[in-house]
């Protein structure tokens, strides 16, 4: 098993209860009461409604002086204050596949500032990106973002993720779910 | 199962002969017969000394600029006349995954030339490179990259690869077998 894989598992149990999933656009994801993240694969698939898989990796896009910055702001996941949580699932469209590194990081940076509007928001969010699109199995999105924040910082975040969804990046994505927990 | 996914299986069967298996740093790899590229998973594991799996994927480095280049100049697989082969399995160290994306282009390209001079061995030798490293098991490589080439190019694909060899870039690999084959 890749020591980097990570399951979201949507079901009965789990640490994080469902507030609620807002299909941003594509196809809905089912109902579940509660979700369950575990390194690796779930044992035991009992109960579960979908399990969504994604591994963490190597920066991408971020430049040396963005990922110092990002190093300096961002907090560990499992803060105790930090009780709300959400789990992105997006999938970008073939378009967006099928452009060049630099052409990518146009888009992602000097049209849309992803980086930049992230950094605008730390230290309050935690953030890991896990990739699906180059696992073994044909997965169902390309990533899967969790976030971390404090009932206080819930606002901060709709703030952060409606500047993201307003940019250029935005238009290759082709589905997206919006998926709100705490954790009780 | 990842519609981008290949296996390669080296045994006693396939199309492929193996000439030699070369070790040129790390743990070697056992030796094998016969090579079999398939598409997904190999259906039957017997006579399997080893299956090694890799994804294509999105141009992780290749400006809009070279890749219109690559594009015009690469010759596709399957070529008649293309009977030699070389499969390359490698394996990049920690620092390597720990630099950020600028850097890992500065030292692909802007020291060790890497795009430049695969560019210069074009259209002689067909290649296609998978990915290993975010697949959903723990895998022995990070790339396996497939070349084919026709006899009369066989030097220059020995010049192709020591010219990558010498370069900067290939400080941070801490695993490579080359293995060579012919089809008959």
């Amino acid at each position: 098993m890749n020591p980097r894989l990570f399951s979201f598992v949507g079901g009965t149990t789990g640490a994080w209860r469902v507030v609620r999933i807002d299909t941003r656009c594509g196809e809905p994801l089912s109902s579940a009461e509660r979700l369950d993240m575990v390194a690796g694969t779930p044992a035991d698939a009992r109960d579960t409604r979908w399990v969504l898989r994604g591994v963490t990796s190597n920066e991408r896009y971020v430049t040396r002086a963005e990922k110092d910055r990002l190093l300096a702001g961002q907090p560990s996941l499992g803060r105790p204050e930090a009780t709300c949580a959400a789990l992105i699932p997006l999938r970008k469209n073939a378009d967006w596949w099928a452009l060049t590194q630099d052409e990518r990081r146009r888009i992602m940076e000097d049209r849309s500032r992803h980086i930049a509007i992230g950094l605008q928001y730390l230290p309050a969010v935690a953030r890991r990106l896990h990739h699906c699109r180059d696992l073994s199995e044909r997965e169902p999105f390309d990533f899967l973002t969790w976030f971390e924040f404090s009932p206080a910082d819930a606002a901060a975040f709709d703030a952060l993720v409606a500047e993201l969804r307003a940019s250029d990046e935005w238009q290759f994505i082709d589905r997206e779910i919006d998926i709100r927990l705490v954790r009780d």
